[in-house]
């Protein structure tokens, strides 16, 4: 496969998108390459636009010349491949000189942005502004970009989680280098472009999510007001088996809106990562039962949550009085959080901890990010669980694919059901143990009738064997979770076959690919099989 | 263009379907061709499939015979042009037999239906299982096919108001007659398609509304559990100005939540016509002047809303205060309405009276179909409105197609801000009255940042010349509307055309059509634009 471009295709990408526009330098492109996980895509080069008439320009360069391009906006697809392509031989295309906040409404809450956008920039022009909007950030880095990660159907912590949902009026520069706008934008004089999601007609939206039918190079973004209050709360279960009343406990709450935000559990292994790195001494990977032991001597348990409420004070006292009625029995411990206490704790860890019997300090230090994930404030204190199994502390700046970190990520869904949840959980739990390593799990109540987990394989790349040891393992746990039913909403590059059984419907979506890139140069084999004579151009 | 298919395709039909299953009968043939406006399109037969398989034998003789097929569920798209196919010559696609409830999950609060099945029949269904789940309904018929309404984003009045955005897991039979499902529906064991809607890769579902792409066959239709409580809201303002303030202190409870539902708003002509017919003896149009005398004589106002608040008890009286707090000053009447209060109101309308002041016998009876829509109810009750200016009575089974009662929706959408509000108010019932016409409008606060207008012209298809007349307005009304920026988020069949105007955008709608639909036999013009070629091969 291709290690550079030919002359005449960077001759043209150089016109288009000038000098400093097309980087070639192989210290670069080998930095590319990388990812959490074994690769071996090579991209010959990177193709950097400064607007979206430069995206089109490159576009249309491409075509011309059959060069395949994979656009990526911040690139921090950490866990699912970074920044490398699903096919060889594709130059990256990076959206990420592409960082305008191009238009803001207070009083309607959004915000239309450049795929370069990251949640750090947004979140920082809002405090500029003195806005009372909020933004939903997701755990992973406060660089990554909210058009990247709302497109791959990402996801955050509070009522505005599901980011997909909360996206609206698409720019969009197709396979051709056209350009389109999903919804109401873009018609002559519109003016609900930006509020109303459907439009007129056939929705095209989701076609440019988890997809390489196009490139997003605008979208608005809805915000949510800062309520009047906010309190947020975490609980612990110390049983093994509390998983499924605990589930089915908080259904109800999900579902009648009582509970407006998602709702995030962990495993103690998942927990264990937060606080630290692997405990070093202790034989790989980590059993079960010197888990409990640890857990007796570290005090964390089998199962913690955290949420949190929005609204008035009256509308979160009545939400607190039905979760502590729901989790009753359920849970050992159940505690609420407001900006008052936080600031109180910090003051005063002594005199609280005599008032309440509970040790703040170091609590808070651990609660903090995710205290303000709770309310959309970015934070990088996440991606530490990405050096676990690293014999290095974790630095200032974190980059798992540059510190060779291993991560495989993988998102099963299942029904917001306590029995659901208890058996992909087992089966997770059970599948990474058997291949060596610690089964960090999430379980996220991400809509009112669905749960996302995450799956996290970590491990040290530096080690010979283990990218073949955790690629396996990794196989091992899709293919016992699809064939449970258990399917995940999102994927990492090496497994973007997956669509290829469909029959009728993969042939759709070839049909659509094939009407929209007839070349079939934007990210081939993302999310949409190949067709025969795809996959003979690309051997 | 065809009054009669060629027989080899009627024989094929017949053996697809059976000789039940294709209706040639010139009486009903001419009975779907009416609709609530002139139309000219003759249907050649109605094909009326039993299943699924037999849905797909029909499109596959379609292509067989190059015979476009325009498919309805139950046909009530009235006001927007029934059961009435957007091209001359096509055959009818009546889906009414499949009107199966596949599965129902009163845990996680869904039910998987064929469009076939109404809202009278779900509602029915769901009483007989004693489910706690409630429906939403549309103001229209209560034999409205659920999936027909969704898929042409259709609206109700409870928390689940946006039908299309709680609409998941479609089974859709492609022109190609292939069938597909999509989300995670369809997937080998997979367990989420009815409870995740975007599934893994492209999202496919708004495709299949508002187009011509597919048939959808199947879909999982998300219901609400009942609420602890529910209290049914009703305003008043008698100024004419009073409009925007009111549209500005309802945003913010939209936003935050407070609010969940579509809260409606109706101007003086749409409260008159849902008391009473014309009042004949009055000369036409009722002007402003004639209608504040009316207001004064029938005790009604300029503006007149309803909503509805769900939750606790507790979170209800929050809920209501906070109403009550926005509202102070901007209405001259805010009433609330419970189970409670209307049990003892039907017993003791005079000792209430006494008590309270307000007469509610009457009220009553005009209230309670809106308050059972809150609650999702169906109810015939607003199609009466369609008789407005009919000189017989509405008949007990009010059919507008039959009884030739002249009706064109026009619903644009605008943001959720009062000065935007008022602009197309006035833009709506200058252009309807200078035309002759009661302007009959809503505004339905349909999500947190738009509302959606329908405005109502209603007239008599017996009167000669009405017709035009009307269609005249409609043009005049639709013309004014988009200039401002105001478009529609729904399109009767006489303005399909709209979509031609967007280039790219109507490229690729069509480049669409073509790949999915080579033969364009499935509903050709419906919301996606005719090609040059597919104009030819109809003219």
């Amino acid at each position: 496969m291709a290690f550079a471009l030919p002359p005449d295709a960077l001759r043209d990408f150089r016109r288009a998108l000038g000098e400093d526009g097309v980087l070639t330098d192989r210290a670069e492109l080998g930095t590319a390459e990388c990812a959490t996980f074994q690769t071996f895509q090579k991209i010959p080069a990177i193709l950097r636009p400064a607007d979206r008439t430069a995206v089109s320009e490159a576009v249309r360069v491409a075509n011309r010349h059959g060069i395949a391009i994979y656009p990526v906006s911040s690139g921090k697809n950490w866990g699912y491949g970074s920044r490398v392509p699903v096919a060889d031989g594709c130059a990256l295309l990076d959206l990420s000189r592409l960082n305008n906040i191009i238009e803001f409404n207070e009083k309607l809450g959004y915000v239309t942005v450049e795929p370069g956008v990251t949640q750090q920039a947004l979140f920082d022009f809002l405090r500029a502004q003195k806005s009372n909007l909020w933004i939903d950030a997701t755990g992973s880095s406060p660089n990554c970009s909210l058009i990247g990660n709302a497109v791959e159907r990402g996801f955050g912590h509070t009522p505005y989680s599901d980011h997909f949902a909360n996206l609206c009026g698409l720019e969009v520069v197709l396979p051709s280098g056209e350009v389109i706008d999903t919804g109401f934008s873009g018609l002559p004089s519109a003016r609900t472009g930006p509020v109303y999601r459907w439009g007129v007609g056939p929705i095209l939206d989701g076609l440019f999510s988890q997809s390489n039918f196009g490139i997003v190079t605008r979208a608005t973004v809805w915000l949510m007001p800062a309520p009047e209050y906010f309190q947020a709360f975490f609980f612990q279960c110390a049983a093994d088996d509390a998983l499924p009343a605990l589930i089915d406990a908080l259904r109800p709450l999900r579902l009648d809106g009582t509970l407006r935000s998602a709702i995030h559990i962990g495993n103690d292994y998942k927990v264990l990562a937060g606080i630290q790195q692997f405990p070093w001494g202790e034989s790989l990977p980590l059993s079960p039962a010197r888990m409990q032991e640890l857990r007796g001597k570290l005090k964390f348990t089998r199962w913690s949550g955290s949420g949190a409420l929005y609204g008035t004070r009256r509308q979160v006292a009545e939400a607190r009085r039905l979760l502590r009625l729901a989790l009753a029995g359920k849970v050992d411990r159940l505690r609420f959080l407001d900006d008052r206490m936080i600031r109180i704790a910090s003051r005063f860890t002594r005199p609280y901890r005599m008032v309440t019997g509970l040790d703040l300090t170091r609590t808070l230090d651990l609660l903090k990010p995710v205290y303000g994930l709770l309310k959309g404030i970015p934070t990088n204190s996440t991606l530490g669980s990405a050096y676990w199994r690293k014999r290095m502390s974790v630095p200032a700046d974190p980059h798992p694919d540059r510190d060779g970190c291993g991560l495989l990520w993988c998102a099963p869904v299942a029904q917001t059901d306590g029995k659901e949840a208890r058996k992909l959980v087992d089966l997770a739990e059970t599948t990474l143990l058997a291949h060596g390593f610690e089964p960090m799990i999430s379980l996220t109540l991400l809509t009112e009738r669905s749960l996302a987990s995450v799956i996290s394989i970590s491990y040290d790349r530096a080690i010979p064997g283990e990218d073949e040891k955790a690629m396996a393992c990794y196989r091992d746990l899709e293919e016992h979770l699809t064939r449970e039913g258990f399917y995940s909403y999102r994927l990492g590059i090496a497994s973007m076959d997956f669509q290829a059984n469909r029959d009728s419907y993969s042939r759709l979506l070839q049909d659509i690919k094939d009407a929209l890139d007839p070349n079939g140069v934007l990210a081939p084999g993302r999310y949409v099989p190949l067709t025969h004579q795809q996959k003979g151009q690309l051997a």
